[in-house]
């Protein structure tokens, strides 16, 4: 059994258990009240914090601990919004952060403001080129610019110190999502904005952190009480709040030699897992990257069934495949980069992996990812595939038409690569499809399959989505 | 040393002690991740959430769990108000709600709302007869009433039935802080909403709980994500839910007899106080109230020195008075009901509580008081108090004027006091202070001292605030 899914959670780092139960014993008291439990619960909440932003490089009074990373992120963006609001309302946020940032631009919309996505590379990477352009596209002021410091679903890592002195030049302030990268190591630069999420860096549940530099114009969002510098309302998690800053501070001292010990290993997977399966790619950046992730996506693979293979076969793996998450959408993070979506896995190393956990993983993914290609009698990688015979010729357009109209992924794509023999070179194909996937997915086929993409209208339907034609045009 | 402020916080209960630990060891992955580790991380929450439900008297799905009780309270209210936003937007709260409400009110007037005040009676009473009255006196249709099971200072409890059925009868929600009193049973009524805080019953920090029966509307407040139904943002806290319906559910197993044995130690505090500390104003319903808590004021104390001196004694209680809160107004539930807000001290026994604990407690307690008296030289109780010789005669306009000017709690009443002997009876003294709490404690005085208060105007001054001059005739 492996867990490989450190991204979504860690379990408790023992330091954090150890201080969990302390604090339990000690620090269960209201810290607002004079008597003797509150000031021993005071205290612990006052050491934490001392202990936090000093892993964070902030001040002390610069840092107020929220429930969540989410709630960090959403009382930060609130704040530094309405901080701003007479300056501006226009939000900016790369195209790859965490749904928490995108939801709250949702909401600042919602509210009446603007928001635009800044675009990423293929590579999942915001330039600062990026971010100076979007500034510069801004419909007004731009209020604030969300960058995380590395992502969550394929482990690029953005260049902060660049994108906090593009904002700094625009006297714009930059939240930076830390809730990958703070277990590793300080966010560098001169960013005005930061949250982190205990449970990433193997703290407790319920703990997340905010720190807003001095100098940073902040208004909280109503309702809040005195507690956490008027930031965060509610009667503090001392006990969790300890358990956090403690173990932020143990997973910092091992960080760098078992950085390089997972970078090793995801080294390794990055490398063989294209080796191993056909029709894979291995996406985001392989150097600028977080230690521990890796992340690649299998054609003409279901990714839940694949997910499942793998938790049979014992390997706890998260994936970006539309079909795994409640939405039906495919990983807005994959959009953004262009990449293929379907049969996604995101391997996510905890801390102390062993290399013969991976080297099993290895062994096993060949097999898994087989066993649901041939589930679904997907036609097999190559030039083979353009020699699939049978079915229905082109019709009297001269072009073939797939349904896959109600399929969901990677079925249409399937279907696709079935129907390419059957019309000649030159020829073009229409795949009609509803699943929002094939959007993504048609076009990293082609590219993986040296197909020329011709690009995709909406059909009109009576009634209900109709879907979308995307045509294709036989080039091999 | 005895913890007398359970309404604060309880230390964790042993089964949630034990449930956290099991819970941090099963129940630390990521619930919407179909892994075994998410899927076991499901299962746990999903049982919390019915013990939980079972204890409120709701079902599962009306149930969500919040990172606090402030939290439960601060989403229930804006979400209530928001599903009705187009029926309108008033908001009634009684008097005597927890400040997280008032915070509630006061941000949804912010946003251009409206909301009023329920008064209360001398007992601190919410009554049926004053929500109607509320409800026909709104300027517009009532969108939503919020009332508490019992008070958090004072403990009386509230015919939250009667009142919901008032609200019913007007078709107006109902949602009910049920926090000091969801340890003791489920709120009876019809109520549509329901707040409560785990660590109230000796759960862990970082657990409130929110239930929205089917029917009522209610518009989660964005940004959400797809977790707890839709409702709370961020990463579930799922061994601190665990930890919080296990002990829930135990210490309702407990809570009869428990509630028998606290009630009649909170009745011996009751009747011995007033016996045994001059000039004590026991403050709450006697009858209807919560087993474990009762509050008295003390006049001519400062409520904060004899916090301290109860401290250094080993008692461990609470406050009410201007003077241990950090926005120097007394409290507002003492203010709506008109009580002494000076030397206001809260014990609130907590589970388990020893009889011998609470007798040590009432030889303690006369000492103290007596000592801050001493300390501030107050003068001593009954009719001596108007033979204080000496000082200056009233002036020209036959009225005495004190200047209390920039002196804080209870030092305006104890000149008041002082003074009373220098004016013949029938005359007036004018009492000029800028602590807020005088304009409830020198009505108080009065109260007790059987003089009359004349009323109260506030002074011109150049530049700050004036503060007030609080006239008062002697009579005896």
């Amino acid at each position: 059994m492996a867990y490989f899914d450190a991204a979504s959670a860690l379990p408790l780092h023992p330091v954090a258990q150890q201080a969990l139960v302390a604090a339990v014993a000690d620090g269960w008291a209201d810290p607002a009240r004079p008597h003797r439990e509150g000031r021993r619960a005071r205290l612990l909440l006052d050491a934490a914090r001392e202990t936090a932003a000093d892993a964070v490089g902030c001040r002390p009074d610069e840092l107020v601990f929220t429930s969540s990373g989410t709630a960090a992120l959403h009382r930060g963006i609130a704040g530094a919004l309405a901080g701003r609001a007479r300056v501006g309302r226009h939000l900016l946020v790369s195209a790859v952060e965490h749904s928490a940032v995108l939801h709250a631009a949702e909401a600042h919309r919602a509210a009446g403001g603007t928001s635009a996505e800044i675009p990423v590379d293929r590579l999942g990477r915001v330039s600062p080129e990026a971010v100076a352009e979007a500034l510069g596209a801004a419909p007004g002021p731009t209020a604030l610019v969300c960058a995380q410091s590395a992502n969550h679903e394929v482990g690029t890592a953005q260049p902060v110190a660049e994108i906090a002195a593009e904002c700094r030049a625009a006297g714009v302030p930059l939240l930076v999502d830390a809730a990958q990268s703070l277990a590793w190591g300080r966010v560098g630069g001169d960013w005005s904005l930061l949250a982190g999420s205990a449970h990433k860096w193997g703290g407790p549940s319920g703990v997340g952190l905010l720190a807003v530099r001095k100098g940073t114009r902040f208004a909280p969002v109503a309702p809040v009480d005195e507690r956490e510098s008027g930031r965060v309302p509610g009667f503090e998690n001392i006990p969790a709040v300890v358990a956090a800053a403690a173990s932020l501070r143990a997973v910092r001292a091992e960080a760098e030699a078992e950085a390089a010990r997972l970078s090793a290993l995801v080294e390794r997977v990055r490398a063989r897992v294209p080796e191993l399966v056909p029709d894979v790619e291995v996406v985001g950046d392989p150097v600028r990257r977080l230690p521990h992730l890796v992340t690649f996506s299998c054609l003409h693979v279901d990714g839940e069934a694949l997910l499942h293979a793998l938790d049979r076969a014992g390997f706890s793996v998260s994936s970006g495949s539309s079909c795994t998450s409640s939405t039906l959408t495919p990983s807005h993070v994959l959009r953004a980069m262009g990449v293929l979506s379907e049969g996604n896995v995101r391997v996510s190393l905890p801390p102390g992996t062993a290399p013969d956990e991976v080297d099993r993983f290895l062994d096993v993914l060949p097999g898994a990812v087989a066993g649901v290609r041939a589930q679904l009698a997907a036609p097999v990688a190559g030039p083979d595939a353009a020699r699939t015979p049978g079915g229905p010729a082109a019709g009297e357009t001269g072009e073939l038409v797939i349904d896959s109209l109600g399929k969901r992924c990677p079925i249409p794509v399937i279907e696709l690569a079935r129907a390419i023999g059957r019309v000649p070179v030159g020829g073009t194909i229409a795949v009609l499809a509803d699943d929002v996937a094939a959007r993504l997915d048609i076009p990293a086929w082609c590219e993986m399959r040296g197909q020329e993409y011709l690009g995709e209208t909406a059909r009109e339907s009576e009634g209900g989505p109709g879907g979308s034609a995307y045509r294709v045009r036989r080039l091999a």
